[in-house]
């Protein structure tokens, strides 16, 4: 089974066009297709259609996140995966999402939608189409961040069961110290996915990349001139873990997305794990800065694959941020 | 006589609706008003109506360059001293120009069809509607640089008639040593206008100001993928001259604007010019690259005030381009 | 009388070893002078010897701001006004700043220490001695932001008596609003000094000019990587008013400079100034971020120019912060 | 056989102290370690202990390329490939380069010198250190780019028998089309090698990479203030074929690297290649400057393997050259 990537993530949006006046009018994310309830984007790197789906929703939440694989039977290797471990497993229509091949949505041990796919329609890479660049200049998906209440158990799932490799870690500073959140990837950069410790499960934001600095302050400069100023919940600043530049955003429901760019490449299979310790003042914010407390209060509640309910939530086993947040 | 800025330019351009795909569609200039003949742009930081006309006319060329001055009364000063020296003056009504109060236009010593003004209306001041910015991010006229024959004779013109300070010049390596070129300041930066040992006289370009080499660098993305291509004439680079980071674009019908980032402010009356060789290779161009011989050989023909003919041109006393461009 | 420019600062500072680490061996200040009692710093863009002097003493705080002016003979006519308002005047003796000639000493009438010069020895500018840019690329003083208790009187003190023009200000929302603060300047930006409600006399920065917000950035990161990232207190961001993108810091004695940058050019005397309400969210902060409380609180007192005592401090008649701040 | 990455580059130089006043004292690679013949360097983002040799020699030249594969047994797979085909192979002690474990060198059917290892000593990472970043912020190495007299060849050899994937390409304009250049790689981005038509065997050039633009544009300035201006032979500009942001210099033996950043990550095995035609005049530079003729005709010629001589060269089967350039 080989994973290659995290593709794409489903927001539920209360009000399409609102959501499409934040993510397309003043964010520039593309738009590549539409159906009666659902908008497709992407950014100007990309080939797949989308990577970002918009879907009317009664409430804000995440239908679900998506990993590529590498060849359609390693969709069977997945399914099979899962349903040994009793998890629920549901074959998705090829159309059901628009370009898209057969799919696979399972529920995760640890409670997260996920689907699995292979193919999916291409379209123009508008990446030397900088006539066309508007915005955050958004370049591609990057990763997904959710927090759950058991980070080793999860952790244990996407590296012994799924062959994640752990780029990032953090750790407690208690005795013996505990894992309280890990960055996991499949291509060779910081991570395809982010396990953090807290009310789970949820997806806190999807990461998307930019090419540069200036596109996040950039970004900070339009949504204030756009009147979207409380879009901002925390940054610009960087990353001690993953090195990145970052902007936590909010969209007019409250997802969340992350403009992330400057991590690095990782391109050894024996890349050893840099580990950080929660209560280092650098580790979030290399400048000291200390995120506000919705950062770490608030996340999107995530479906029932089944159902498509949200899922009710339980506290972390650990104390869900460092000591020196409130 | 209170002359303040370096405040508008007029080029002349064949194709009006041509010279708007690129000006307006394409370096994200934007439009404040339009007559007939003529489309009236401006930066985002500027309040002035307009700091850069385009007007239709047969050929290429620039009607004029303008500079602003303190109050009206200036301008009867202006005209006395252009009428004392046998040159042409010409009165224009108010509104000749949308938006614009009474004003003068001479012929001055050089041949060069300049127009002063005080009175010009005032549009929103667009610096903070970061969500309008497009291609180039203009923010403001900048300076004139002009080609003429007898760059000493106008130097000494526009230094003691009209109380221009010089912040850095060009010398030959001859013995006794020439003027070649000289920076010309009204405003507290590095010139509002450079006179330029050249065929002429003619109007080199109009320099517009951009705050960071980003636009620069994303202006030659956006024309590469806008099919513009050849409107790129020489840079990106850093002038060594001015320190400023620069780029020369060729509209559609071959006048010629620069971008211009990154010079520096002199607050003091008593600044010591700054001298520099013309065969200094780090002059023109600090990192050494050499100009096309475009750059020297085209510039605009400029108007006659009275007839609206483009006046004739003579050859330069000096070479007109250091010994290493041939 | 002509003032050209904000011109130095000079802070007290407990340990000049420690400062010295801090301003030179982190943030790349040049030291171009020292003797017993004082280190002498400049940016790579001046020629002035320095526009930053450190001198050792007890506590922190500041010895005197200081302004250049136009003729040696500016000085009686500065002298000669503040002694007409019983405004304490102390003449300084050429050479006790290193380089310096003549200079005058005045306790204005809100109680700032301010110094008048013509004379300052010149030295090598490094603008353009890029293999020496370090840390911050600091390039020169611009501006004084001072905390006073009583913003309209030193409002007229400064417009009236000293010619400064008023670029942008912030009134309160009361009826009739009040003056809040104001930024003043001599030199065609933003401000040569702005002047803030708040516990006074006190400076509560001296900002410096940098070219980028890559610089504003990169100096995060060193300061992070110095194990110096308490000096960072707000920003990087963007300010509403002025325009500019910043960052405070605070030197090891807990006296603040900002580094500053993309503000405006202002080259015509009518400039209209632009008003801005003080609880406007996006004055402070573009963006949105509200400045922590010791942005408000803290500043640095000021000497009395005869005793080199630290004046005593009174309230400030308005609220010294917008109502989003507690 | 996994080969991972391209890893480091041996440059002949003919001066050791006047090398490292270009690497290390203008450029900021990390010198990292050096014997009696050689030092070693590398950038901030990297664990390896070296990514860049320079060994004394009497002319210029590359001693070899090489590649990191992920396990030591492969090196016994790539020894018996190359055997099979008639190549030259040497195996080379653990400790031969500094730090490195026995590591096998080839002569491939090019006549290219490769290396190729798996234990290699780690160092200390610099990414955070930001407070020791001087000159061109040098990150990593991130390819070779190597001169060819017949690709077509040397493409199938890299694809078939060492699995690299071809992520970009450019051909003749001849029916039918010929390959005239291919980038190749093992990580996941746009290449760890680009084979190119031209005179050889010959490497052209290093490429390392850097985080962003503004640290070619600092490069430039930094070596026209160091005096060095020379060394800059092409650029800064913007490919089109991989996208990236580039600037080509000459060190003081004439070896060629080139300053890289901003491509794209490729993390999908079914990647369509993108097909460039060798005359389309943004293929090269995206904004339409052409390259100078030194950049086709002056590479650095390469050792035998056994020998340690220089090997002869032949010329290229097609034009090495767009037909723009004379």
């Amino acid at each position: 089974m080989n994973i290659t990537r995290a593709a794409h993530l489903e927001f539920r949006v209360t009000d399409l066009a609102r959501a499409r006046a934040f993510y397309v009018d003043t964010l520039g994310f593309v738009e590549t297709a539409k159906d009666k309830n659902r908008l497709y984007l992407g950014g100007y790197e990309e080939r797949d259609l989308y990577s970002l789906v918009l879907r009317k929703a009664e409430s804000p939440g995440v239908g679900h996140i998506a990993f590529r694989v590498a060849d359609p039977s390693d969709l069977n290797a997945v399914a099979k995966l899962y349903e040994e471990h009793q998890c629920a497993v549901r074959w998705i229509d090829a159309g059901y999402e628009q370009g898209q091949g057969k799919a696979l949505r399972v529920q995760d041990p640890s409670g997260l939608p996920i689907e699995f796919f292979h193919e999916i329609a291409q379209r123009e890479r508008l990446l030397q189409r900088y006539d066309l660049y508007r915005g955050a200049h958004v370049m591609r998906l990057d990763h997904f961040n959710c927090q759950l209440p058991d980070v080793q158990t999860a952790y244990d799932w996407f590296t012994q069961k799924l062959c994640f490799h752990c780029s990032e870690y953090t750790v407690t500073e208690s005795k013996p110290e505990q894992l309280w959140a890990a960055w996991l990837n499949r291509k060779q950069d910081v991570h395809d996915i982010a396990l953090m410790n807290g009310v789970g499960p949820r997806v806190h934001h999807g990461g998307f990349w930019v090419s540069n600095q200036q596109s996040v302050l950039h970004t900070c400069d339009v949504l204030a001139a756009a009147g979207m100023v409380n879009a901002i919940e925390r940054g610009p600043g960087r990353h001690g873990l993953s090195n990145a530049f970052f902007l936590y955003l909010r969209d007019p429901d409250g997802n969340r997305i992350e403009l992330y760019t400057g991590d690095y490449i990782i391109a050894d299979p024996d890349w050893k794990p840099i580990k950080w310790s929660i209560n280092d003042p650098r580790r979030a914010t290399f400048w000291g800065h200390t995120p506000p407390p919705s950062w770490f209060n608030e996340a999107s509640r995530v479906e029932s694959i089944q159902s498509g309910e949200l899922l009710p939530v339980s506290e972390p086993q650990l104390r869900d941020r460092p000591d020196f947040v409130t």
